[in-house]
This record gives structure tokens, sequence and C-alpha cells, in this order.
């Protein structure tokens, strides 16, 4: 089975090669056409064998031999229950055939099927042009159609139309357009879904703000596609980085009562109103209660209350000191008023940490993974940076290139502020010691003072008389600002202690997390860093809503 | 800077090779010790110099030159200003010292650093063993120590105990013992955090039930260190799978307010409730309503009620009709009040969505996915799996060698059947044609019918005049009984508004999932898997709460 996973062979429904039984309700053996479960499947695995999907038709097949042992069944008679699952292969998808370095030459003369959508279609007077598009890549396929080709009917009737999905069968020839090395001579097409004329997507440009309201089409442009796939791109690589380095992935819960939290405005999670059907009329005295008329949560679905969380840090701590190197990948949540473009109520965080490691391993971790990333994605991306280069920002991939290969500076505050006082440009904000940098700062240091380095401030304390002072950093990107933020954490159950009477929080409420410095506490340092941004940052895309496909943020939570 | 991923040296806190500055505030320039921000810290992208983090001390050095260009200020003043980030390096880990194919041998000789938790301590008349585990992997370093080792003061004075954090340096030398081929010979031990002695995981054998109350501390022990790692291979490896086939990861949404939901019991998600500081005595009437005293939802964040999501599938399917393949890895939410040994509330879920693809497809994905997976586990994971089959499961290699090598069979529920009445066997649940199948069923078809061979049952539905059946595929798999389960989806439009009518479900509501049968439908199919789920079937641990670092219940929702 491991040999299907490699070789890229073209798709087609796999017909069996061994003996069909039909049932008496399927009449007929070619694409049956279904129908689904509920719309939104529930997992319910107790009951597998559902009602409504049983007692229908099959395909059994010869089983191969030396399957079955130990059965009290003689062979032939399982052997005409069940059969062999059929072969998983791999698509080949119109990125197969273009994206190698010969641009699809070397599969001249092959006969290929390509399966997408129709991104345009211009019929000229003896020929018909076909551009289509699997997704696979931002390349359509050109389809070269004459007159004669099976299927042309469907064109000349225009129920072959812009945004219409279909399946063409042609032979790969060289192309005599500038745009591309390849294209597909039709022998035949079919069409698979026609397309409704009131398809919003035509090839006229629509506004982002408009295919946001469109969240469900939009990946089938150019910039939403090649945004889902440099997205993916970045989620991948961010894997493979922490896997060759050895940090184990953590899942940190999503939902939690512990009284840990409490930064920031939280998401409420609860099972008090009813769901989903009855919500929209519940009436709030409905709500279960104490005599003193306080919500009562001893009722709720965990006994008390429980909130979306905010980071998965402090779980990920309890790992790190276990495992050593640990990272968690998984959506975080802010239920603040932001209604800007860099803000988004739901939004996916990377937190690695790091056991027996002090703040400058923590800044050499996030250099290497930031470089790693974007090295992946001019690698692995090129034809969606060379877009995002041309139409979303120019001069993008000149940028991605320094992050990747330039030094990454780390610069004091303190240095900061003088780098700033010396210039004498003027700032909204003026600058002095000990005001907070805003992003004109930033922006100026990260794109003016160091040419589109990248730098990370270091902050390095030690315990002051005012206990208000940390190890911290936070790494600026050129255009983006600040991309992660890191600490190395305090380990001394003293301080720790002492830190959290400052702040008049509960010891009891962290018995967990003082635990951890009970027990063979170690130096551990980690970072965190929001996914989406990390999107905008290699994308140049400047609304955040663009960059996750969808994005929650407040008075919206369509789809 | 990539070179610094590949080559593997023993980890140390790397010194600065180029000048120290060190500021007033740093009176120590060794491993100060630093005060953590805020526990759970919040991402503030917009304060990034936050007051409480600034003014500290610095390790500055001397830039590089050629890092400065276009800057106004002298090379030099930038220079003493900015230094470059240190090199990340792979740390060293007993895993890479002990998990080659000779063991350590070939490292005989060599002067190495351990750093991890003692797990044992062995004093004998002239010489100490020390256990020491880093949780790079199951297998410890036993570390051998005479009393003239720089530190033995440590040991003989009881701090260096069970749980207590330490640095070892030694040399690796081959070993008489025989559990390990190689040894470290002490040379100087430094204590790092002690342990106190109340410390819970002691040497004697704890149950997992009171290891559920210490969840911040179980990933200390074998079972959960082992758990942890199989978990983070099972993740890789699903990634890895997808990529490899070219399918792209799709983030669907955790909150949706979209009224497509409704299966089953769903967690509500709202800001009406104040955050969690104020929630313990929240007043039921402070709760905003309507004059009619219904619950105000157009004051809530979303504008109207919003949930948890059951599944992403629906949005998975907007994004196959574009990109032809992806994949969700993401937590989904049930509130059901299920306390077994089989269920969470909150879990993660692998939705592949597969375009121009039908139910055949489907399968075949599904088999060559759980076969790479179960296959990545035991290349990659012996020494684990070697644990699990002595300590928790006997015969779950052989299980999962069965999985990874044999065919599977696809099996109808009429032939499910006939088997069972065959067999004359006394079950609990009677079987008669029409029944629901039960656990005792499906694991008797699997584990005896087909002799550990995992089995697809197809069922391939044309619809009928009840409108009740569906082309739908469970894949049952020893020991665990149902895996996954998937569908092919309904794309002919006409069908799918005929059945939202049958279901009294809103086509209003259902707008953007029929859009995608308006524009350019696909044959698609896909399938969902609970990673639980998958972990146990891979471990053989029995209860689904010790298969995720924090499970959440009803009830429990801590750490």
């Amino acid at each position: 089975m491991a040999a299907a996973l490699t070789p890229a062979t073209p798709l087609r429904f796999k017909p069996y090669s061994t003996l069909r039984f039909l049932s008496f309700y399927s009449k007929n053996p070619t694409t049956p056409r279904l129908f689904p479960p509920l719309p939104r499947r529930p997992v319910n695995f107790h009951s597998p064998f559902h009602p409504q999907r049983c007692f229908c038709s099959v395909i059994s097949a010869a089983l191969q031999s030396g399957e079955v042992k130990k059965t009290e069944f003689p062979e032939k008679k399982v052997g005409e229950m069940g059969s062999k699952v059929g072969e998983f292969r791999k698509k080949v998808k119109i990125a197969d055939i273009k994206g190698g370095p010969d641009e699809g030459l070397n599969r001249v003369g092959q006969t290929l099927v390509v399966m997408g959508w129709v991104r345009t279609l211009r019929v000229q007077s003896s020929v018909t042009f076909l551009e289509v598009n699997d997704g696979s890549s931002l390349s359509n396929m050109q389809c070269v159609m004459n007159s004669d080709a099976e299927g042309y009917d469907q064109v000349e009737s225009g129920l072959i139309s812009t945004g219409a999905s279909i399946w063409v069968q042609g032979t790969l020839v060289a192309s005599q357009g500038s745009k591309q090395k390849v294209e597909l001579k039709v022998e035949k097409v079919v069409l698979v879904g026609k397309s409704d004329p009131s398809y919003p997507i035509q090839k006229k440009r629509v506004s982002r703000e408009f295919l946001r309201t469109k969240a469900h089409l939009r990946p089938r442009t150019n910039t939403f596609g090649a945004v889902a796939r440099v997205r993916n791109a970045l989620a991948y690589a961010t894997h493979k980085f922490f896997q060759e380095n050895s940090f184990v992935w953590i899942s940190s819960p999503i939902i939690t009562a512990s009284d840990c939290e409490g930064a920031g405005e939280q998401f409420c999670v609860t099972t008090l109103i009813p769901s989903s059907r009855e919500a929209a009329d519940s009436p709030v005295i409905a709500i279960p209660n104490t005599k003193d008329g306080l919500i009562d949560w001893s009722q709720d679905f965990f006994g008390k209350p429980a909130f979306l969380t905010v980071s998965g840090q402090l779980n990920a701590e309890t790992y790190a000191t276990a495992l050593t190197d640990v990272y968690t990948f998984g959506p975080t949540f802010r239920a603040e008023n932001s209604n800007t473009s860099r803000h988004l109520a739901e939004f996916w965080m990377i937190e690695p940490e790091l056991a027996f490691a002090d703040l400058n391993d923590d800044m050499a971790c996030a250099t290497a993974y930031l470089q790693y990333v974007v090295r992946h994605v001019l690698d692995n991306c090129k034809e969606d940076m060379e877009f995002f280069n041309t139409w979303i920002e120019k001069g993008v991939i000149d940028r991605l290139n320094d992050v990747a290969e330039k030094d990454f500076v780390q610069l004091t505050y303190t240095d900061a502020i003088e780098i700033l006082l010396k210039e004498n440009k003027k700032f909204e904000f003026p600058v002095k010691w000990g005001c907070d940098l805003q992003s004109e700062h930033e922006r100026y240091i990260t794109e003016q003072a160091f040419n589109g380095c990248p730098e990370i401030k270091a902050f390095y304390m030690r315990e002051n008389d005012d206990g208000k002072t940390v190890a911290a950093m936070d790494m600026l990107v050129p255009r983006v600002g600040e991309l992660i933020g890191g600490s190395q954490r305090e380990e001394r159950l003293d301080f720790l202690e002492n830190r959290l009477d400052e702040l008049k929080l509960s010891k009891e409420s962290y018995w967990w997390y003082l635990d951890l410095r009970r027990y063979g506490s170690v130096p551990h340092a980690g970072f965190g860093l929001g996914f989406e941004r990390l999107v905008q940052f290699a994308t140049g895309v400047e609304n955040i809503r663009d960059a996750i496909p969808f994005p929650r943020t407040p008075g919206s939570a369509e789809f």
C-alpha cells in the first residue's frame, strides 16, 4: 500500500478488476449518485450502523486468498462476502503537470485528464480556449479545443461557462502562447457541474471586502487560493521545523475552567443556555440560578465557569518540564471588541516551550524557526509568491529573502530609544526613554535603521525591588512589526509565589503551576506567534481577515 | 542559519564569542535569574514595549560588518547597540545518544552533558546509580558516579532525589549492565531544581485514575511520556500523509454562528456573561434581555447565538470545491453528558475532503491514511511500542502490523449480518437483519471472522422514495471498533434541497452550502477520524482520558 502513495498516475474513478455484484437496490453501476447524511455529520461512536444508511447496494468481489484464517466459515463463503478496498492513488494535478523544472515539457505527448473549474473561456473563430484550475496551483491548464472534440456541443450551448466544473481529456502539447510552456489539446470534455449565471466570481476583479461576504467561494480566486496554499505551507513548515528539532506537539486544552486564566477578555463556554435550535428564543429566567439569583454554575457542564483559552503556555510548560522541548499549534481566542485589520476573535497560535533554556536560547529558536518557515515558503510556493509580489505587495519576495538570509539583530529598549532620538525624525508620538514604542517607531527601526533586517529586542531583567520587571523579548519584522513575543519563565518557587501575592492572585488556583517549581524545576523559556500574523507577513495581505479561511470578528461568525 | 538545524552538537548555554557589556542592573553575567511576565501572557500586539519589562540589563556585542546600510548612524555606534542573535542548535538528548542502531556504542569515549529529571537513585557501597530521563525517550540515561565526582555531596546530602532536575557531565562508556549498551561515567553533577519529598510520582506504581488528578505531572511517567510521543508521531504522520498527497490543510472555524450546526449537543459561546474573574457571582438578571424577557443576543459578541463547532466538514467542503483535496485537523466539541471511557467533550478531529471523488476513493484514502500513520509509529516509536506491548496491551504491535500490512476488506451490512448469523454464537444482543450492530458484533467480525484484518463496510445507496438512505462507510478496526466514518456528499442541488425540506431545515440557513452545488458542483467525499480514538488504537490505552494531555469531561476542565 505504501507504493500507492508515491507514483503519480492519472486520476480516474478506479474500476474494480474483479467480479461485481450489484444489489437489488442499485440499478446503475456507474457513478452512483447518492444521498448525504445529515448535513453536519455527528460522530456517533456508539451506533455505527445508523438505520438510515443501512441495507444498501454493494459492490463485492473475490477476497484475496490467504486473507481468512481461524474463521469457521468456508473460505469461499467469506470470500464472496468481502472485497479488497481499492488502492489509493495520488491524483495528478495541474501543479504536478506544470510545476516541474521544465514546466510540463517532459510530459508532452502524454494523454492526460484534468478536472477542475473553468476560470475563463474564449471562443475564437476556429478554436476555443478554456482555462481550467484545480486549486493545486495558481496556474490554470489552458485547454485548446476544436469543434470536433467530443463534448464541444456543451461549449457551444453555453453549458460550460465560468465557474463550471469539467472533466477534460486530451494530449499535452507544447504551447504557442507566451504564458505557458504546455497546453492540453482537448479530445473530450465532460461537464461535471454547471455554473449558474449568478456566479459572483466572474472575470472582472472584485474587492476583497466583497469576497469576505463570499468566504465559501473566495478560495476559487487567485488571491485566496494562493493564501490558502501559502498558509498550508507555513503550517507544515512549522511542524517540520519543530519535529526535526525533536519538539513534541502538545494539544493544549481549548476549554478551560482553570482559575489561572484571566488575561484579556474571554469567551464563556456554557450549556446553561440551551443548544442552537432553541437558543434564539431563550428566556433569561430559564437559566439555572441560586436562591440569591446568581447563575448556578454547579448545573453547568463543567460544574463551574469555563472559558475559551487565550494561550496554551501554562499547559505547555507542564509538558516541557517532562519532555524538554514541546510546542502547541492550535486555536486561541480573544473576546476583545476590536474591529481592526489586525485583530481576530479566533486565531491560531504556535507556542514552543523549551526546558533547560534561557532567553538567549529562546531568541535563537524564534529566529531559526522564522527563517526556516520563510525559506520553506520561498522554496515551495514560488508561483504564489510571485503573484503576491506582483499584485499584493511589491517587494515581498525581497523582504522574505532578507529575513531568511540576514542575521537577526538583538537590541535593547534603551538602545532602540537612543537610535530613535538620534534620528531627529518627527514621529507622531515623540520618543523619550520610558515611553512605549509605537508601530511607527518599530517600523522605523526595522525598515530604516537596520535596512529590512529583522531584530529582536532582548530584555534581561533580574528582580528589582519593584518586582515588576521580566526577561522578555519581542521579535519585530519589517512591515508587520511585532511578530513574536517570548520570555524566560520564572522557575523559582519563592519568586513566583511572591509575584502571585503582589498581583493578588490566588496561590491555590495556581497549585499545579507552582508544582512545576516544587518538583525538579528547570530554567525554561518560550514564545508565542500568532499564525495569521505570520500569514500576513509572508503574503503581504493587509487585512488579517483575509489570512484565515473563516474569520471571526465582533458581529461576525458566519459560515 | 540553516546549518544550525542539522548538526547535533552538545547543548550548552552558548557563550557569546564577542565582547560583552553588562548594564548596571545585571551584576551576575552567568545564568541570570529573571522575573516572568503575567503568568498567562496576553498577546498584546499594540504595545510591545510593556512598561513592566523595560529598562533591563543587556548583553550586547559587536555587530557583524555589512549589517548596517542606509542608516545615518555611524556604523560603530549602531554596532555597539545591536548584536547578532545566537545560533539555534538542536539539543542532543538521550534519544539521540541511545536511539541509534548501536544504542550509543558509537559515542563511547565522548564527553557528554545530559539534562533531565531523576527517575531513580541507587546508592551502593562504592558507586551511585542515577537514572536520568529527559522525555526524549522512554529510556533513561544511567549515570554512574563515584564519590570523587564533582557535586557528589549533593547526592550524599539527599538534595538530588527522585523528581529533581539535574545537569550531568561525564564520559560515555560501555555498560556492564544488561539493560543498556552505554552509561555515563559522571564527572560532574549540578542540581538544577530539587524535588520536594511530597513528589507524588515515586517509584512505586500509581494508578492511572490517580494520575488523572496530576495531569500536570503525569507526562513524567513512563506511560504518559510514551503516549505523548506516540500521539505526536501520529499527528506528524497525519500531516505528512496528506501533504505528500497534495492535500491542503484548512483550519475550519471553532466558533460558529452558522445555523447549519445542530447535530448533537453544542456548547454555547458567549460574552453576555462577564469574563472569568467576575463569573462566579454573576446575577442572572444582569444578562441582557429583551422586553419579552428573552436573552438579547443582539448584545452578544457575534450579535447572535454562537456555538463551538461539532465538525469542520461543511467548511472543508467549501475549500475542497476550490482546491480539490483538503483536510482539517483541529479541535471539535460535544456537550454530551457521557461519562464513559470513550467520550470527551473536547477532542481533535481529522476531516479530509476529496473533490472529484466517490465513496471508493474515500475508502481507499482512509485505508491508505491509516496504514501510513500506523507504519510511521511502528517505524519511529519502537521503544514506546514495545513498552505498550509489554505493559498496556499484549499484542498491540502484532495488531498494528496487521493493519499496516494486510489488505482491508469491505463488507456490506447484509454480509456482516450473514456472517454473524452463520456463527451460531451467543451474543448478548441477538442478531437479525435490520438491527444495529453492537460492539460485540463488530469485534467478532474484525477479530474472529477476519482475523484482525480491518474492514470497511460500504453502503452505496441511490435515492429511494423514503429519502433516508445515504452512501456512507464506517471503518472498523480490531479492539477499538469504529475508527473512521465517512460518506460521499450529495452534490446535486435539487436532491439536497429536497432533503433539507424533508428534514425541515431552512434552505436560507444553508445558502452557502447550497451555493457549492449551484456553481460548478462536483462529486466529493470525505471522512472523519477522532484523533484520540486513533491514539487509543495505536497505544492500547483503554481510557480516552489518557489519550489527550488535558481531558475535558462532564464536571472536569481542570488545568
